[in-house]
């Protein structure tokens, strides 16, 4: 966390980012540096009511720190299932509050300052193409692998919001029909049923049942096998971790190849927990990504990446959003 | 046909339409009246070069009767494959001509007037939103369903090309992991493999194979059998004929509904020869395209089939790209 220099009267963007579990914000220059930064519980909160009191009470001092709200242009913010349009969260499966939430408006009241909203993946696609792996391109997708999968589509140079603000929920679209049981969503067989957190630990599981082969694994209680200890057993050398990140690769590279025939984009920029497996992950990613795209796409999309500190990434692409505010 | 106002001095625009089995020309004015059309074989041809000398004879007494050639503005082509920005068709997997091939220059050597290509469903959908089902709309995509599965992604306004002028290959999307083989590609359970003339052949052939149920499609030669066939036996109340509508609809239902997460559309327009079989395909469609979206999307997107006459859609959406030309 940087000082701001007292004689600097540039103004300065506020960027909220709301996760299924926590909620991360901070104070974001217009060259992309975050100035002052914190985060809160978003599962503890059952109503949206208490959540933003909270929120404002964690924001307030940093924008005093700042400079005083009369240097904060606006507030970016990014959430599942976020619209643009009409600034409202709706039927968000992996957060607390249920039906539609006037997110933007709640926020705006509360703060007295203008607010920018949008689905996580989307703040995340324009902070990358500010900040990050995206920029100079103007067709890229950014697909966010946590906790769900989420995404954000750029064509032409602009973000693709569809005709209702919600297009980009890459990580419903199935991929294996009559497949993996998603809670949240009642689907069968979406992407973020498998490469996910949520999905590695479910493959994790199965795989444990179905097989014999030995592992380490076998000696961890299944209710604390996340997507960390199976990356842990893997680069142990273990035989059955590995197959995990092997299949959760090919379920992804089979969407990807997907995705590329839609908007054949320049590069794929992969961001969240699971890139952390590196190639792990990325090497079946990538080859079951070119055995399923036809001739013409063929060794021409680059699989990235993001490069963004985690921690300041999803806060830069929700500023962002702050900066586009006409 | 119409017969020109020789007072007329509007420019004109030609439309060509390449298909794998036939391509259809036509001379276009300005408000999408076809005034001049044919058609000659695409098939026959096994190099490209005898295709563009017939095209220019057949094609050159149609300039002559329309005023001559410099009442035309330019040639807009559509082709599967065909690249709006390097003007070429690489790799088609229903054409005759293998690897890449200049079409673009071809033509416009022979022609001598400017030629712009794309994607032969890229044409029509901009036909539709010029002169169809699709006037007025920012978002929305456009399947061809005939010989092979065809698609033209519209978002924010705009065609999607892509970073290299290929996007909008749907038909060539995995909707089946490992399922039907597809000769053109080399790859397995793509959405042309199922939901195009070649798919309902393919899944009569199965079914009649699969199951001892009674059905006139029993007495037609297996290598006679095709989908026209098998709807005039659904029409008739044939109980097999009915179930292939069911299923083709079904795996279209579930290739729609990842589209529309994809990019969100207003609607999707059907354009083709399977949309003749109307609701005895377009029920399961939307049946299956509803039950695979998540709730944000449910009950939102129109499926429309396109009204523009079969013979002229192809030309009109050819010719618009010629007035787009700057």
């Amino acid at each position: 966390m940087a000082t701001i220099a007292k004689t600097s009267l540039e103004p300065l963007a506020i960027g909220i980012d709301i996760g299924g579990t926590g909620t991360k914000f901070g104070i974001v220059d217009r060259v992309g540096n975050v100035l002052f930064s914190g985060e809160i519980s978003t599962k503890k909160h059952k109503e949206v009511e208490s959540f933003i009191t909270e929120l404002y009470n964690a924001i307030a001092p940093l924008i005093e720190n700042a400079g005083g709200v009369g240097r904060i242009k606006a507030i970016g913010m990014g959430a599942p299932n976020g619209n643009y349009y009409t600034g409202t969260i709706e039927y968000a499966p992996n957060l607390p509050w249920k039906g539609i939430i006037p997110l933007a408006k709640l926020v705006q009241d509360k703060f007295q300052l203008p607010v920018v909203l949008t689905n996580d993946a989307n703040a995340a696609a324009i902070g990358e193409m500010m900040y990050g792996a995206a920029q100079g391109m103007k067709d890229f997708i950014m697909i966010t692998l946590g906790t769900g999968v989420g995404s954000g589509i750029v064509a032409n140079g602009q973000l693709i919001y569809g005709h209702d603000g919600f297009a980009g929920e890459l990580g419903h679209t199935i991929i294996i029909p009559d497949g993996r049981y998603h809670e949240g969503t009642g689907k069968y067989g979406s992407l973020e049923s498998y490469a996910s957190a949520t999905g590695v630990r479910l493959t994790t599981l199965e795989l444990l049942r179905k097989s014999n082969h030995p592992s380490v694994l076998r000696d961890i209680p299944e209710d604390e096998i996340d997507s960390k200890k199976v990356y842990e057993a893997a680069i142990g050398g273990d035989e059955l971790a590995k197959d995990i990140y092997e299949y959760t690769g090919k379920v992804l590279g089979m969407a990807l190849a997907n995705f590329v025939m839609f908007s054949s984009p320049e590069a794929v920029i992969l961001f969240g927990g699971l890139t952390k497996a590196g190639d792990l992950i990325l090497k079946p990613t990538r080859e079951h990504m070119e055995a399923n795209v036809i001739q013409i796409f063929q060794n021409k999309v680059k699989i990235l990446v993001s490069h963004l500190k985690e921690s300041d990434a999803a806060i830069l692409g929700a500023s962002a959003l702050a900066w586009e505010l006409k």
